[in-house]
């Protein structure tokens, strides 16, 4: 007998678990209308406030994927290799990532999400460069990928079906907050994309989802263990997110940063989060350490490989490749230029990521609802981080802005926000490794 | 700003409390459809398991009342006295509280529900009565409370939506068991139907909704304080669910025993228990303390005066009244009856209240879904009760069917449940009082 779906909350409610063809009659259920909306509304919050086990996270994951398509990357030639971050503030490093994996011989197919709220998306980024499309076809993905060595596309309406019907709700019911909702939900958009090497950017810190180390570590063993248990190469990185990790806020300036940073070698804290993360894809990819593959990757973008194939990847994707030898020259910038001097002099001790991504949001460069339009003139080009040492009078950043009000509002928060004062130890921006050789 | 409906949800998930105005959003905002079944749903789910507040109690009764008509009794002479059960199996104590009260001055209009389960319903129970009708219009069920001081009718659409809304969702979503939605859900129902004085009939047991005497007293203190917050004088009685409480279970079973019992001086565990009620009503309408008025109420039962006005009810609500003179002879019998006797002598250790409630749904006394119809002719009358001594082959019940198998089958099922063996202490039937003088 098909068992109640009242019986199944029941069990979940009272601190029970769930077998893998319960939780697959009651997400079926849910697609196909014979579980209501408030019966799953109703699992979803006794599993965030009870727990799902590791059993039922594993079994969750392979519902969604299995909801819809799964791209077969076999006619790549390999390996193939993707990435995800968790989502930050100044984060561009799939930017940095995917053409620099290219340059190594491997194949990232990229799909990506678009912004919302203080966090930036990869898709929003791309789309600041003139003509570029993400929406691609599956045939044009691939065809791309085996041409270029990478491609960042939107996700189709064919990838878990049941992981957006899930997500949609959750954000309405206050259900988001399940750490095995949000590994489920992560990879079972991983396994459907289908790379066989998995590398996770899991962001830790006040501009991040996990609001600290201990959380996103948690996040991260999940997500390592979901991949592994599904057959894929997987290994995650937990950095932090409490101030921005590159100077470009921003959909042109984020892209901005990257070309400035592929054009000369890695420096500087984004520099190193991209490296780190490419490093892992490529080691996992070939069975070897990071540090095995350190130095094949250095000598890729120093020698400027990896802007070559952001230059080709653009191309193919009908963008305006000349952003790549000079960004600033082909990106939007928005009319009003504001700089930011700071008020006294010392160390910078504090630039908060979720308060100067909202900053840019309400210049325009993201999202407060999913169906906002974004500027991609807008945004705040940092220039401190913390630990700098600076003195009165000096840039604490620079603010585009369309009006002189909005200009004027962005500049006078930034300051705000930029705390100066006696020394400090900046955090080291890698803070853990999970999974991987 | 009106709030969203997600950081509500947010806040109780995370064990925080919603305001009176809050609730009313989400409450009314479920009505109007500005807030999803989902959200609710959440919502529910999320205060079940981490509790509401006594403040968040008494505004959702308050929001549950006020969704809807409530009854204006004040044109009846008064005093004006309610009765409610959480329900119980063999449970007909209506069919004796209503007209007791009655024949000593009071009205009692009475809306009941139906049975669900091995728990029985008055509405049912009155249906067995040959034309008797439970749907009567608000003008009606007036005009015979004040002709005769007693009715009993089925709530009206119009009295508390709201709860019959969430009643209905809490029913699909395993979010029924909430002392505080339970408590909130039973008194607006109170509330509405207008009486001023209310006493409650909190089973605690076995055959009850509330397992044990500390979760029924929880519950009953609960509705007590809400009756008394909205100006209603309130009482309680917890009293036992673990024997059914009358010989009866079954529709028209249960008539003949209250017909039985009102035809006599009060005796046995269903006319003490219907006694301690009207007394908690007439006293508590009185202002006085329910000892004294016990010996006015008795004298009233003793001379006939109650069985005269169940019979002038009967009339009056299109049934038959020659039911108080021969309620045998009237009422409808299944065509098959058995007997069972018991297979060893001892005393009587267990008559499981659900399960005999469960056995006669099996013989279609009951509903295992809301839309399944009664058979009102069918049943079991019990022979025993805990404590009595018997020897083998004493008839331990009688089952009336439809069918030989159907009698056999629950013939044998009955006396698989009666426990025989040494002596036994019977818990007394009356646990605990809570409001009143």
């Amino acid at each position: 007998m098909r068992p109640r779906p009242a019986a199944l909350i029941a069990r979940k409610r009272d601190g029970g678990a769930l077998t893998d063809d319960e939780l697959g009659l009651l997400v079926g259920g849910y697609l196909d209308g014979s579980v209501s909306e408030g019966q799953m509304a109703a699992l979803l919050m006794a599993g965030v406030l009870n727990g799902f086990t590791r059993a039922e996270a594993l079994a969750l994951t392979r519902i969604l994927t299995a909801s819809g398509q799964v791209l077969d990357l076999s006619g790549l030639a390999g390996p193939t290799i993707d990435k995800h971050s968790t989502g930050g503030v100044g984060d561009g490093t799939t930017l940095l990532v995917a053409p620099l994996l290219a340059a190594c011989g491997a194949q990232v197919v990229k799909l990506s999400g678009r912004g919302l709220g203080h966090s930036g998306g990869t898709l929003d980024k791309l789309e600041a460069i003139p003509g570029l499309r993400v929406g691609l076809a599956e045939e044009e993905i691939l065809d791309i990928a085996a041409d270029v060595g990478c491609v960042v596309a939107a996700q189709t309406d064919r990838l878990v079906p049941a992981d957006r019907a899930l997500y949609a709700l959750r954000d309405v019911t206050a259900t988001v907050e399940s750490v095995a909702l949000i590994a489920s939900s992560v990879m079972s958009k991983k396994l459907a994309a289908g790379a066989s090497t998995i590398v996770l950017d899991v962001k830790a810190g006040d501009g991040a989802f996990m609001p600290d180390d201990a959380a996103a570590t948690e996040l991260a063993e999940l997500c390592v263990a979901i991949g592994e248990g599904a057959g894929r190469r997987t290994s995650a990185l937990v950095t932090g997110m409490d101030e921005p990790l590159g100077r470009g806020i921003g959909n042109a300036l984020e892209v901005v940063e990257a070309v400035e940073l592929l054009s000369a070698p890695p420096r500087g804290r984004l520099a190193e989060v991209a490296l780190a993360l490419a490093a892992e894809g490529l080691a996992g990819a070939r069975g070897l350490a990071p540090a095995e593959v350190e130095a094949e990757l250095r000598e890729a973008w120093g020698r400027g490989a990896a802007l070559e194939r952001l230059a080709a990847m653009i191309a193919a994707q009908g963008g305006d490749p000349a952003v790549c030898d000079d960004p600033r020259g082909v990106l939007p910038a928005a009319p009003v230029r504001a700089t930011v001097p700071a008020a006294e002099g010392g160390v910078v001790r504090r630039v908060p990521a979720r308060a100067v991504g909202e900053l840019t949001v309400a210049l325009g460069a993201g999202r407060a609802r999913k169906d906002d339009a974004v500027d991609p003139a807008v945004g705040v080009w940092l220039g401190v981080e913390v630990g700098d040492e600076i003195a009165a009078g000096d840039p604490l950043g620079e603010v585009l802005a369309r009006t002189g009000a909005q200009a004027e509002e962005a500049a006078a928060r930034l300051a705000a926000l930029v705390e100066v004062g006696g020394p400090v130890s900046p955090a080291p921006t890698l803070r853990a490794r999970l999974g991987g050789a």
